[in-house]
């Protein structure tokens, strides 16, 4: 079972950032990807929909005889993973938690900045998940549309995206946060951006590297972490286009190998 | 025949705008319409993938016995139209000869911008239908990925939309261009905007109100406007969110009754 490969999934490519997280961190590791480029976003479809999307998305990856999932992508960890955890017979962990966890690693955060889609927002997994957790919290969530297709056109340096940092940001950031949780895995692509935008106090967690150190552990206390060799990594699609190729490229900071179509 | 009901599909709700402009000429008419929105966006999948979708869009409108079909999507149009006339037996029109017609209708013009999304641009639909047409034309062809969120974002006058336009624009501006054919049936929403930003001698050529003025004399030529009464409209959409409800409000510019669900 060590030897079996980790299981990825988004509803497109920006789930790129969590396997690159996960490579740097457990690089003997064979990952299985599926990004479900067909029907992406996610975001804008119904809580039924994501559940429906989801449960395929893990069938997919079953069939390909992984050892554990990980599901990265907000909308559908918000939406789909305790129905998931309950279908499915083999650990399945999403962005929430981790990112949540490490945003109060901190005992002295006490003020939240979290940006995301607006279907992530509008879940309030986040904020529940943090209040959950810690009582006194101050949370500002503003959901930031745009973050995602500026980050895809690779505007990361350019005027719009630093007009709309103002309008998503300047608010919260007058308000006083002591973190901002970027909950949306295309975000880690801006964080040098933000950390020239933002205040030097202000902690940034991103849900990618976060999301790979939790899955470390987990495969480390059930004894599922793959001991030597030099992981694979596949990717699979549901649909192809020269776009996402190129946007996989930019997502993993290095060329993709050949992407496979997948049929869910 | 004359009485039946006219067929309107778009990926999501962009193709409200070319509703409303039908509302706006034929007032008498019936119309139902149907938003992909479970799989929107069509622009980033491949044309194989765009013309299956299309053709499950043409056969729920069937079962809606429509006399005609308009398909008020851009990228659609560019992959799947010659496709559906070949299989279906209805009159069938797209977006993209109006435009082009209506972008030449001015025996002067002869430097030709056009914005659309990254997948309409790639298929040089405009292009080549414009090429086809009047030779000697300089087209300067930009694919503007940003202005569809930022549109639906509602930032119509936001600095991230000037920026934004001062990246897709000022090169083909500088060079010089007589109409300027927006392609792209979000677009509308942009033309005040576009208007106070480009140079008073740019024609704006917008594909929504070009392609109702088509679809009128279709229906005059073949005898199949409705006479009198007063039109309903029926917006089915693949997948419902409240996000999706306030987009269609916008976009018709008046409250859009009761949206259903469609199975497709």
């Amino acid at each position: 079972m060590r030897d079996a490969p980790l299981g990825i999934f988004d509803s497109g490519v920006g789930g790129l950032t969590v396997v690159r997280a996960v490579q740097r961190l457990l690089p003997a590791e064979d990952i299985v990807y599926l990004g479900d480029t067909a029907r992406v976003p996610y975001g804008s479809k119904s809580p039924e929909t994501i559940r429906q999307f989801a449960a395929e998305d893990v069938r997919f990856l079953l069939s390909h005889g992984v050892k554990a999932i990980v599901i990265a992508c907000n909308t559908a960890t918000a939406h789909a993973l305790p129905a998931l955890r309950e279908s499915f017979n083999l650990p399945i962990i999403g962005v929430i938690q981790p990112g949540v966890e490490a945003t109060l690693a901190d005992p002295e955060t006490e003020r939240i900045g979290i940006i995301a889609t607006r279907g992530t927002i509008r879940s309030h997994a986040y904020q529940h998940a943090l209040a959950q957790r810690r009582t006194g919290l101050i949370i500002h969530a503003r959901s930031a549309p745009l973050l995602v297709p500026l980050i895809e056109e690779d505007w990361l340096e350019h005027p719009a995206t630093e007009a709309a940092l103002h309008t998503y940001l300047d608010p919260m950031v007058g308000k006083g946060i002591d973190a901002l949780l970027l909950a949306c895995t295309h975000y880690p692509l801006l964080v040098p951006t933000l950390e020239a935008f933002l205040p030097g106090e202000v902690r940034l967690v991103d849900s990618a590297t976060t999301c790979a150190e939790h899955l470390a552990r987990l495969l480390d206390e059930r004894s599922l972490a793959r001991e030597s060799g030099e992981g694979e990594l596949r990717i699979h699609l549901t649909d192809l286009s020269e776009e996402f190729e190129q946007l996989a490229q930019r997502f993993l900071a290095r060329p993709p190998g050949r992407i496979r179509r997948a049929v869910l």
